[in-house]
């Protein structure tokens, strides 16, 4: 079991940052109405919000290298926490961008996983 | 709605870190059989594991400097997760260790929280 949570939480954080770095408003159908996003602070809620939010950021291609994964089974929803560090490389910068970042999974009726909450943070040193 | 998520989740924040600097075995009463911590990588499960984990820690005396703490409803739960970056200071040592760490707050029948879901990480620059 707890192998199982650890390859998910893997799987789903590499395909987020995949869409992330190549295709950011496919992100959209990872969240729902529900869904909750802390960026820096700003709080957003809902698919349309979330997407906008993501898209619009003052950079338009980046790259996540990620560090750590750490994944627990949220037992009581059938969910999964999965905590992720590293870094984002934005073109033209020579610093990478330290950041940790964490995702509550969410099963759906049809077996499924969408982002519940998701909270960034860049690092700052 | 919102308000209170941030209170709650910095009531309970300040709280941890009170405990874990000034009397670290009291932060038992904080998790149940069923909490999971994740500390650098090492999976613990249950209040004893956990407690006997956060009290042999190489360090007796620490403090910890709250940077952001971010929250949000667990919304299936009636929970909250909570996400925390600070700085670790240990006595002795000139500069501070950064850190990250989430909570997934859950509560009992009696209406108290307790940590179900605890990831902690160090930064590393």
């Amino acid at each position: 079991m707890e192998e199982q949570i650890d390859l998910v939480g893997k799987a789903f954080a590499d395909h987020y940052y995949h869409l992330f770095d190549n295709d950011r408003p496919a992100l959209s159908a990872l969240y729902k109405p529900s869904s909750m996003l802390t960026f820096e602070g700003q709080k957003i809620q809902g698919v349309e919000d979330i997407t906008a939010k993501l898209t619009s950021l003052p950079f338009d291609k980046c790259r996540h290298v990620i560090s750590t994964i750490d994944s627990q089974p949220s037992t009581l929803t059938g969910g999964i926490v999965v905590f992720v560090s590293g870094s984002l490389q934005l073109p033209g910068e020579e610093h990478h961008l330290r950041y940790s970042q964490m995702f509550h999974l969410v099963s759906t009726l049809e077996g499924n996983f969408f982002v519940q909450n998701d909270i960034f943070r860049l690092n700052y040193g």
